[in-house]
């Protein structure tokens, strides 16, 4: 019988392509995450039975070399194994920059993407003398360390319900690009600057567009008033440049 | 004029032959460190003019794979730069796992080896049914979570000034194989087992072996009590497995 499971999962998004498939490449989190579930079933099924198609549904698609501490995702399964052990299976068959940290039986009406209500996400720089060794691959290193001030001036102007067609990466978005920023968070530790954004939901690139935004605000380059004209703008070429991947995480999916 | 400089560092040994120099290999710290500082100088004398040979004199040799937060080193240099030129250069010209923290003129009798008074070494688990994605370079993955306590009670018993020539990987040691343990810490947090070793010197191996011993005692496979027969034996073969190298880390050097 098939169940519906809900997964918690982390990754290292360094090698990755991203989230969702792609063509031309197995180097995606949901490609490894169907495969290693493939392999599970037909192990189970044996020699020459067929395995249905699985799609694991993510709760959102982050970008290439973008990471997750606690990507949700479901998946219908048709298993003997008890939840652990698919668990234990996952961690055990996948890439160690992959943890599977939760597995879980769900309602089969839940859909990680259509019922996520908000999602966290932060996004890391480092500005010091010293270089970021132990977690350089999670960090976007800043030459110049940004007016906290300045940028927390800005982002008090973004949050809210706003139309963030301005910091959509794809210009071809049909859809509405309305979102609600619950809370964006600034906070400095030592050589850390970290940016905590708290949403109902996020266009494309958009974190990293509000980053690249905030920090050329930071720098003196823009003042944090223009928000709001660059808001009602809706026009990408306005808004600052895409910080880079690498500095990107998904925290946390709410439902 | 040539003036003694001291760096504390921090590296990745992830990619490395260990700290000292090894024949028929330019993955060491020691050789990287070297290697810039030569060309930072060869680069203020100019073409043609020879630059002296230098050496960098490190507190102490970690192993192939060890890292360090704070390993402390020494070199003479004869810089037109002053300190923080010269830290900046070094972090310039450093692949991205070697970072130089600080840089500080200081007295010419100091040394960073023989001058040291005590080191902190820091050997870190993980063990729960997730895997440790983002710090998966600098932790040893258990496969069962070992008794604290059990480890704790061997550990008590290791403190203070021994011979301790059973947990020195170097069969041939002419030296003295006293040393001071000063503390042993084990703290247990979430899938996390950390030991921490403060002591005035350390054997070759000497703490992933005390793991590799604290580890099967914590497993029941030793006794607490077999720590005091185990330090009089004076025999290598008799004390555990020596832990892999990933775990461990150099913390602090005190003079």
């Amino acid at each position: 019988m098939r169940r519906n499971y809900k997964l918690t999962v982390s990754y290292d998004g360094t090698r990755y392509q991203g989230w969702e498939h792609q063509p031309d490449t197995e180097m995606t989190i949901q490609g490894k995450l169907e495969t290693v579930l493939t392999g599970m079933l037909a192990a189970e099924r044996g020699e020459g039975v067929p395995v249905e198609k699985l799609t694991v549904i993510g709760a959102g698609r982050t970008d290439a070399g973008v990471h997750a501490r606690a990507m949700v995702c479901n998946v219908l399964l048709d298993t003997a194994k008890d939840e652990a052990a698919v668990q234990a299976y996952l961690n055990r068959y996948l890439p160690e920059d992959i943890s599977v940290n939760s597995v879980k039986h769900c309602a089969d009406r839940f859909h990680s993407r259509f019922k996520a209500t908000g999602k966290v996400y932060r996004y890391t720089c480092w500005c010091a003398d010293a270089k970021p060794v132990f977690d350089r691959r999670y960090v976007t290193v800043l030459d110049e360390m940004p007016d906290i001030e300045r940028m927390r001036a800005a982002a008090a102007l973004l949050k809210g319900m706003h139309d963030f067609r301005s910091f959509c990466g794809n210009s071809r978005m049909s859809k509405s690009t309305v979102r609600t920023l619950y809370d964006i968070r600034i906070e400095k530790s030592g050589g850390y600057v970290r940016f905590y954004f708290h949403g109902n939901g996020f266009l494309q690139n958009m974190v990293r567009i509000l980053v690249g935004t905030l920090l050329e605000t930071g720098y003196g380059r823009r003042e944090p008033e223009e928000m709001t004209d660059l808001l009602e703008a809706g026009n990408r070429r306005l808004a600052g440049f895409t910080a880079p991947a690498k500095g990107l995480c998904l925290m946390k999916v709410e439902y």
